[in-house]
């Protein structure tokens, strides 16, 4: 291997970040609690946040959008003001939420800075992506940050101009399989999967991945065994 | 001057944008007519709007919780779902708002694609610019993209970087004095403003600008004539 960028996925693989939107979701349960059981909330809340990505895209706004918009579909559009701003008021904490470092972070980068160029590569609200690595002390790690829309292959082919690197010359490393491992073996890159507890419904797959530039670890540290 | 770059922002500058935000903003005045008077409900949201740019930054979907929150307040906490449903509403057919083109754009483009770098530098959210760039039919002019979080001098530093290039080889053109103009001349690069016939109240300064790397015009074609 001959690596000369490796790239982070943001959240979940460098810091906590779903169980905050679990939290959410839970909260979103307990207001809305009169209309439907909890399976059906939280079926009906993932069936309205993925058919809004498109229009949303990731992060936090579009998620508040899209619970106000399942809290008038569940209730029959009879929700009251107190619900609404209730649900702001849901986004805003999640907003403002400190960032937790995920175990080892701090060391595995302190340890490949010298010898690699690091950036993260992350999708989400553009300006709530550049907050929490300002809030996790991580910027100076970083030689870049890019924000994607959509972790595809076009965007990663466009990182990879821009970083003006080869693919092979490229490790992606996070807890998706979806966006972080599978897009990025399409285009002749390295891959290794740092699987998160819990993982957002949308980001599932069934998928076993059998490449060689694929590692699947149980925690970050590992990475630094196998560079 | 040694152009190398020339940066266009998007937003009123390429295509229209502000009307579509004020055309939003008088449904909102008529959807809350019962509460105030159409002068204090304009002042309460741009009150709001202004509060949360920091933790919402630019965009749609900024401006639609923003608007929610306002309806909150105004209303004194009894809006009901169906006007909670409106404002969804004006937020969805904002985002999917066909673009127009501002006169002159594209052969001002055409002109200039084969002897400079073109980017377009523009803040709001990622995907909706992105989108919105899809649907000029304007992508193969544009050699980068660049989606800032604020237009200010320690971004444009970076979007220099990135480029490769010195303060003095960047031009960029805008119709904000604020955002596309007094950064850029600040770090040490060219800029030229082109008005658009309205701008939003928070983008608006009193400022005369006077200073040899910048160009006041009436409509962008008078570009060409310039470089």
């Amino acid at each position: 291997m001959n690596i000369k960028v490796i790239a982070f996925d943001a959240d979940d693989t460098l810091w906590v970040n779903e169980p905050y939107f679990r939290a959410s979701e839970e909260k979103f349960c307990a207001l809305m609690a009169e209309y439907a059981s909890e399976r059906d909330l939280e079926r009906e809340l993932l069936k309205v946040e993925i058919a809004n990505l498109g229009l949303y895209g990731y992060g936090i706004k579009g998620f508040i959008l899209s619970m106000m918009e399942a809290a008038l579909h569940i209730s029959g559009g009879t929700i009251n003001a107190a619900c609404v701003q209730e649900i702001l008021s849901l986004g805003r904490q999640m907003l403002n939420q400190p960032i937790e470092l995920l175990d080892g972070v701090k060391d595995v980068l302190e340890a490949l800075k010298p010898k690699y160029r690091l950036v993260v590569a992350t999708k989400g609200d553009l300006l709530d992506q550049e907050r929490k690595l300002k809030k996790s002390g991580l910027t100076d790690y970083f030689h870049h940050v890019e924000v994607m829309s959509e972790k595809d292959e076009p965007n990663y082919l466009k990182l990879l101009k821009h970083l003006d690197i080869q693919p092979e010359e490229f490790l992606m490393i996070g807890n998706s399989l979806k966006s972080d491992v599978l897009p990025v073996l399409n285009i002749g890159s390295h891959a290794i999967h740092v699987p998160f507890h819990i993982t957002w419904a949308h980001e599932q797959i069934e998928h076993s991945v059998d490449n060689e530039r694929f590692r699947n670890i149980e925690g970050i540290r590992e990475v630094l065994s196998m560079l």
